[in-house]
Parts: structure tokens; C-alpha cells; sequence
């Protein structure tokens, strides 16, 4: 942390998160899960941890949320430590696609009819069945408790409201896995491998384990308490990579060129993002804009991204 | 029938299935169903029935096969008997889309995302859902009664091996009708839904089967044998319009061009058409061309309806 | 004209006229060529011939507008009678597109990139380029004569107007020349192309001259006056399939199965329509609903073909 | 330049050519403008400056070659530096599109029609409409002198014989005029836009000079010459952040994931990259892959970022 920085930054957090939550008037609380909706609407709360453990929060850091979309980073990192980059980028490509996250156009458009890239709804899906194990609780379990060891959280746990509002009301998920599984990109049963989907999109964290897990990726796949190497450098280098070109669906493109940072959103309003070698971020605020980003955590982010001159770039 | 037409028909149909055959060589039998790709590559039959019971026939005109989406015609009338037009005009539109029949894309690209029409897939499955009936299982034997009413043939039954062969491999219909349900087209649940489509799908016919139905449109619902009316004149004009603008897929303009009979295939290599007020006509020729028509039948009625002037146009 | 009909048209005609008449203020005038917004947003006129040559009008049949869209009919004609139906069909598909008039979209996904179809818009300048002549000038003279003679009226001419209007804004139909000259559909320079096509759609007309070429095609090409072949029967039969099909833009479907007869519309709120064998129509009403067809002269034509059960099916 | 690589590079370099050279029989000199064709099949050359005006070169590095879309990374900084943010992100926007670079698609299905970003060619036109200037000679000869002194190359010229060859057979980037001109998007006439557009694609240059355009990139404007800032800091970084996202065609997401590096490709063969802080690089070989990237090129890159671990991720 630059001095300038531990000077400013906790004394300057909470007048910015104030001034950012003022965009949650014109944002929606995601509604297609019903149970999302339940979300308070002008929250907004972000804890940040440095390499060091030094950590600060402000807002409604407490607020508990489900992961949603960010679990895909995660899930992808999974099927590369399972499988190899070969076998997962058979499954997926690389490339945004300038289409909503749940578009199945490509998917019937452009041969040879794999998912964009795993960061997509499709692509996600995708990666779900390439995680190994023996059985679909298998699979989840070992998605959970990667996320436990990053997290360095062992209470983290599915919110299983969540987790059913999803299953019961996922059609649009559904017609993309069977439309996979038609064009031969899943293995093993549809269900099964929804199911794996919706349990790592429904597991309850607060911006501190988002901060926790983005840390480890600022490090470059190791603990920050240990040093112990959790991930691979180069699942990590992938990962990172495809946060920056589809990490906040399709305003990515805009998001690298304001803020300047790999980052995933979700649904529900959260953010994981990071500065390479120095902070894990994990932002939530649960009104979105157009594009289903948390529109008071993206007007946050800018705000300490131009202040502190953060981007990559 | 002409007095031309009465003497030249019987005499020349033979030769002309014979001229017709040759075709098949430039055709593939439907392998998407798995069961299908057993039909005989070569075959190519037909049975004409006029208004006054005279029938004739020739080639492979006693083979058996399903009716696939030749069944989509009969299902919509019931649909509409049963619903009335607002109902179904509700839940699936009127236009021809140019696109394949299982395609997806103006589902997702054109508001208000219900099928363009009911002889695509998706639209056949949204009248599926339409049918009266206390279960799925009563609805299927609606539709099974009314084909064997249609077709004077008490004994009309599913072929079993097609139906689970299809309902087990059927993923792109099953993307499909969770796409519907998403839109909120399809009433009930989907997968009971798919079981009444598939079912009236794997009705096994023969053209001669083919010919009975198609000549009850000929005349307008009227039963050929007591004259009593078994489809409203309505609902036979809307079943014919579709026909000529939808019935041969992605080819039904150029089917009007080339031959102008209002005709619906299957990708069991069927095809029902007539000549209005004169002819049922079942035939039946398993080699496809690319757009799904039987490419051997097709050829067949364009050599009938030049020889005879039958186009409606 | 049955016994029925000539009693009763004339004196329902102006009352229909006066009922589809209040169907206008739920349409709007094209405005994409400003030349076009002038037109009277209440007027609708229809004039009849039959084959006998008595007509009957009612309305604002007096009206004059230009053909636009309706002259694709008769340049299509033209260019098979120039070329044969081998040339013709290997620059423009037999396709309705459920896409608008004015889509590129098909020339971009589907191979080989021709046309749908000659009524589309693409369609038709791809067909203007098959206008024989020496010239882009000789071309559109001959357009010209073809439509002075089919509507037996010398004095028709060029609305300089409205093609200088169309000429100057029409950026869109540029567009797709130049797409279909890089697909390899165009002969020609891009611009002469175009002029010979916003010539045609420029010509002036009325109700009555519409009813005088329709008539022709009612007839199968015969001229109602000598019983000379003014056009091919085949080529009458093309152009009536494609009415059915694809000339009502993409209600080419819904106005098959409420009127079902074959039409063709322009963006100036002309109908050319007929009943084969008896009528020929020409109808006015510039208030046009969303896809570009006159709101009340749809609306009088159902009328009309429920009341004289005119349908074709 | 870190002392393994001061050792390594210059040793390294002309093998690691001859091992990518390999690559180029499985690609294509592009053709679609026919002045391109003549390029060789065979050719590999790489120039690179580190910050202190150390260079060194491999290959086929004297290859003089056209920039084609290397040039629009500087007319979007020419144009936001005559514009501002505002007015350009008014015209273009900032996402990737996961189509062909001159796909039309979603300049009709996304609203509001503007390209999705500077990149595309649909996006690199508008851009060129926004050049300042008094006329359209005027606003080419700005752009020209800007990658004069940002090459540091006074002699810096088109090759007329591409840029006629591009102008006379650009009929596709013709038709994407229209569309803009159509949607509102392009101020001016379209072809003084499309004469801006076809000259800074001519304009002629070698590695060398590529190096160095990419080098002020690498030192965030600034000339490695006088320090003196060629371009504001903010510019230059929505500029390396585009070639992240959108310089490599719909390849730019494996590009990120395999190099990791701001880069912008053309279809001449040509890419301009850089490592930030350190290096400006120049490379050439016309055989392209699929995407319209160089085969062999691509090969190297990859091989120097791996080697040198110069991903930004």
C-alpha cells in the first residue's frame, strides 16, 4: 500500500461510498431469481484487504449475498486445476461476445456451437460438468470448499432459498444446457449439472470473503497467510485475463476502460476485484444497471480507480 | 378428376415414381433421431385418393413410417377446435420465418418472443400445451383419436421405438420448450408438454393414411364417406393458408412456386398434401434434400402439378 | 361476378370504406422519405374491375401516390421475361424472411448471400439490375411502358418528388446495394442500379391503375381488353406464389390467412390485390400499421374476403 | 530492459522467427483487397525499441507494408483528442462485439445502431468522420502527420496503389457506410468519410516504424526522444485498452490470454504491440489465420511473452 494511499483511503471510503450509493435510485434489484429480490436496494458496502492482512470497510460491508456470476471465476479456475487447459477450451472459447450474458444466439450462429467463453452463462454451465468428482454433490462439495480455502472462511455455506428460488425458475438456463448438450459440449445428465451450477451460484459470502478470495488472486494464486500456493500462476493469469474482457458481462469493454481492474459482478449486486500484487476488493450493492452490474459498486470503483490510478493500463 | 387426369394418372404415376426415385441418391435419411436413420434410403411410395373414394397407388406406398411434423397440421386444428383463435393466436404468431425449423433465434430476437408460427417446432410445442385434457396422457389420446377419426383407420398407433428414441435424444426440442416456458408461452410443465408432442410425432402411418386425412382438408372438413362435418371450413383455411406458407420448412416458397399445393413434411420423409376440392395425396420417400423435404416426393409433385396444372396459383 | 356480388358490392362498398376508414388513426404515414409524410393520413380509396371491364370506387380512389414496394411485382415480372426464371433465381431466393422489408440480416448468416426473395427490398434492386437495356435511362423507360401498357394507361409518369426525395435519403437501400455488389449479386454500378429502382417505385398512380394491372394478373396475363398475352402465364404464376407468400412484408403470413388473396403493398399505403379469374383491385390508404401495410386497407380487404369468401384456401 | 533479456533477445530473436516463419503455410494473404494478394506468403520480420532507443530486428523486417487497421488505434486518439470523451463515445461505443470485424449484425439488432466500438471497421469509419479539418484532403493529411511524428519518420506516405485498389473494391466497407450514414452516425458525406478511412489505411510503412508509434504507447504518450507528451496519458490508455479488448479482431480474448499485451492487428499482416514502460514493437508477416491476424506473427508473440513473462496478467 503506497503511503499516499493508507493515508487517504479510510478516511476517504466512507464519504465515497455515501456519494456512490446515491446512483442505487436509478438501478433495479435483480428480479429474475424471486428470491433475489428480497434485496435491500440502497445498499452498498466494500471491504479491501492488502497483502499485508490490513484490511477497512465501509457501507453495508456486513451484508450477506449469494455469489452468483463470481463463482464462475472460481469454478473456472476448478475445472483448470481438474482438467488442463486443453480439455476445458475444448468446452469454451475465449472471446467476449457482445451479447447478454444469457444470449443463445452465438450458441446457433457460429459454429462449432461452444460457449463463448466460461465467464457467459453458457460458458459457466459448461465448466459446471468439468468439475471432477463421483457425483453431482461431489462436484459441489468440492466447489465449496475451494471457495472455503480462498474464502478462508469454513462456515461458508449455500443459502438454500436462493439455491431453490433458482432451480425452480431457471428455464432460461435450462434451455441453454439442453441447447449444450445437443451441440455435444456437456458431459453427464442436464439436472446434474444445473444442480452443481445453481448450489456454487447460491453460496452466502460478505464482501470480506470476496475480498479474501480476490486477494489470492492479486498474489498470484498464493495464500496470503501462508504463502502456499492455492492456484496454479497461470489459471490465475487466465482467470485475471478473462475478468478484464468479460468479467462484468457486456459492459466489460467499458468497465476496462473506466476502472481498469479484472473484476466479476453477479446478480446480486457483488463485485470481486483486485489490484494485481497489493488489494482483494469485494463490493456488494444490490441495484443494477441495464447491463446487470451493481451501479453504485461500478460508480465506487471508478471513483478509487481515477483517484489512485489503479488501472492496468 | 378430369377426365384427362382419370385416364393418365394410374398409368403414369408408376413411371413417374420410377423417374422420381432417382433423386433419393442425392438425399440422407434424418439421423437426428436416431431411430429414424433405419428407413430404407431408397423408398419412395404413394396413394391418391379423390372425393369419390377412387384410390390409387404406387412404389412403396405400404411402408410404414411416423408422421413427425405432419402431425403439427392436426394438432393445430385441434388446438384450434378446442381453444378457439384468440387462444392460439396468442401463444404462436402467423408469419413464416426463413429460418430452419428448430431455430431459436427470432425466439430470442424478436419480442414477443413466441413462435412465429405453429409448424416450426417451437411453435408446435406451444400448441401442444394447448390441447384439452384432464392429464397429459388424456390429451395424447385426443390427438391419436382425431388422427384415427381423420384417417378411417381405428387402429392408427404410436410406433414406440421412434417415440423413446426421440424423446431420449430430443435435447434441442426439450432448449426449446424451456426457452418457451421462460417467455412464458408454454402452460404446464415442460417436460409433459414434450411427451404429448413427441407422442402425436411417432403416430406410424401409411400413405394411404396420409391421403384419407389429406382429403377430408381437400373438402373442406367434411368427412369423404357421410359428408358430415369433422373440422370447421375455418379452421381447414387456416390449417391450408400455413400449409403453403410454412408446410415444407425453410422451402415452403419455393414449394409454392414449383408445385402451389398447400403440403406439410416430415422428416420421416412424408408428405401431406392435396388438391383442393379433388385429391387427398400421402407419399412417402425417407432421402432428404438439405432443408428436411423428401427429396424424391418433392420431385414427384413437381412432375404432377406441372403435368396436371394443379397449382393454386 | 356471382349474382351476389354484383348486387351487393356497390352499395356496402362506401359504407366498408367509411368503417376500415376509422382504422387510420392507429396507423402512421411513412416518413423515412419526407417526400412521402404529405400524403393524407385519413384518406383510404378502393377501386374494382372486374373482367368484364365494369369497375365500382368508393373513397378516395381519385387519390394519386407512387407505387414504391408494389412495383416490385412487375419488375420482377419484367426481369423474367428478360432473362428466364434460371437467371432470375440464381440472384434472388423463392424465400419468405419473417425479417423486415428492409433486413440485412440474412444477406450477412445465410449462404450464399442472395436475396430471400425478389419482394424484399434487396430483392428487388437485385432484380432492377436484371432490367434489360443499353442504359440505366432505357431501363427505366422500359419499367415504364411495361406498367403503361399493363394499366392501359399512357400518361403514367414519375412523381419527380418523390424520387428525388427517396434518391437523396435513401442511405439504407444504398447500403444493401453495396452489400449484395460485394456478395457478387449486383451487375453494375451500385448507382445506376439504384436509380432504375427509385425510378419504379416513383411512378405515379391510382386506385383505378393499380385494378387495371391487377387485372392482368387475375387474368393470367391477359389483357382484359384484347386477350392478348401481355405476360407468360408461368410468369403470373410466379408473381401471384410470391404475393402469398411475401407480399405483404412480414404479415405476409396473418394477411394469407385473413384475406388470402394474393397482394402486394407499398410504404405509400397502395394495395394491389385480386380474385383470380374476376377481379382486379387497387386500394389507398397512407395511414400504414407497424409493418408498413395500410392500416384500412387491410382492414376493407378482410371485409371484404370474409363477406365473399374470397380466400384462395 | 531487465538483464536476462538485454542477453537473451538479440541471441534468441532470429531463431524464434525462423520457428514461427514455419506457421505461414497454414495461412492466407488476404485478398478481399486485391493490392494485398501480392504480398508474401513467406515473410516474417519484428522490430523492437526499448525505451533508451536500444533496437534490434529479425526477419523480414524491411518490409514495407500498409498499417490497414494498425491505423485506427491512432485516428481514435487523433479523434479524442479533437473531440474529447464525450463526443466520440457518443459515436462508438466501448465493447468488444465477438463478430467479424466488418460484421453489420448488431448495428441492426443492437440499438442505438452505433458500432460497438473504434476497432471494428463500422466503428473505425465513424471515427474517421470525427478527424478535425476544413475538408476531407485536409483531415487525411492530419492523421498522416500525426503517425509522422509519432513514428518520428518525416517520409511517412500512402501507397496509392492500395489505397486505389481498397477504394475501388470496398464495397462492403461502402455498405457499412450507409448503415451508419442511415442511423445517424456519420456526419459528412459518407464518401469523403469512406476517402478518409481508405488513406489511413494506405498509409505505407516498415516495423520500424511500427515500433516506434508503439513505443510513445509504452511510455504513455510521451516522445522517447524529448520526454515532450505526443499524446495525453488519458488517451493513450483508453487506446491500450481497446487493443486489449478489440485489437485483435474477434480473436483479441485469446490474444489476452496466450500474450497478454496491448496489440492491434491489421489484415496486411501487420502488429503493433508494445510491453508498457519498456517496449515498442513492430512486426510483419502476411500470412493471416482465420481471424485475420498473423499466423506467424501471433506465434511469436506468443514465444516472447511467455518467455519473457510479459503478460499484463
Amino acid at each position: 500500500m503506497s503511503l499516499d494511499e493508507i493515508d487517504r483511503i479510510p478516511s476517504l471510503l466512507p464519504q465515497w461510498v455515501e456519494s456512490s450509493r446515491q446512483y442505487c435510485i436509478n438501478g433495479k434489484v435483480a428480479s429474475y431469481i424471486p428470491e433475489l429480490s428480497k434485496a435491500p436496494i440502497e445498499a452498498l458496502g466494500i471491504h479491501l484487504i492488502d497483502a499485508q492482512g490490513h484490511s477497512m470497510s465501509a457501507g453495508d460491508s456486513d451484508l450477506l449475498f449469494t455469489m452468483q456470476s463470481i463463482s464462475k471465476v472460481f469454478t473456472l479456475i476448478l475445472a483448470l486445476m481438474d482438467n488442463g487447459e486443453d480439455v476445458v477450451f475444448d468446452k469454451v472459447g475465449m472471446e467476449p461476445t457482445g451479447d447478454n450474458f444469457n444470449s443463445m444466439l452465438k450458441l446457433e450462429l457460429v459454429q462449432p456451437g461452444i460457449p463463448f467463453n466460461p465467464l457467459i452463462n453458457a460458458g459457466a454451465i459448461a465448466i459446471s460438468s468439468l468439475i471432477a468428482g463421483n457425483s453431482p454433490i461431489e462436484k459441489s462439495e468440492r466447489v465449496l470448499n475451494f471457495l472455503r480455502v480462498l474464502s478462508n472462511n469454513r462456515s461458508l455455506a449455500y443459502d438454500m432459498d436462493v439455491y431453490r428460488s433458482e432451480s425452480e425458475t431457471a428455464n432460461l438456463n435450462r434451455s441453454m444446457a439442453y441447447f449444450l448438450k445437443d451441440n455435444g459440449v456437456l458431459d453427464g445428465q442436464v439436472e446434474d449439472v444445473l444442480d452443481i451450477y445453481f448450489r456454487h451460484c447460491s453460496i452466502s459470502v460478505t464482501c470480506a470473503d470476496l475480498a479474501q478470495m480476490a486477494l489470492v488472486l492479486a498474489l498470484n494464486g498464493k495464500s496470503p497467510e501462508t504463502g502456499e500456493t492455492l492456484i496454479p500462476r497461470r489459471y490465475v493469469q487466465i482467470a485475471k485475463t478473462f475478468m478484464i474482457t468479460c468479467g462484468m458481462y457486456n459492459a466489460s469493454g467499458e468497465f476496462a476502460i473506466q476502472v481498469g481492474l479484472p473484476a466479476k459482478s453477479g446478480v446480486s449486486g457483488g463485485i470481486l476485484t483486485m489490484v494485481p500484487g497489493r488489494y482483494g476488493i469485494g463490493i456488494v450493492g444490490p441495484a443494477l444497471n441495464r447491463k446487470g452490474n451493481s451501479i453504485a459498486g461500478v460508480a465506487l470503483l471508478e471513483t478509487l480507480s481515477n483517484e489512485f490510478d489503479w488501472s492496468l493500463f
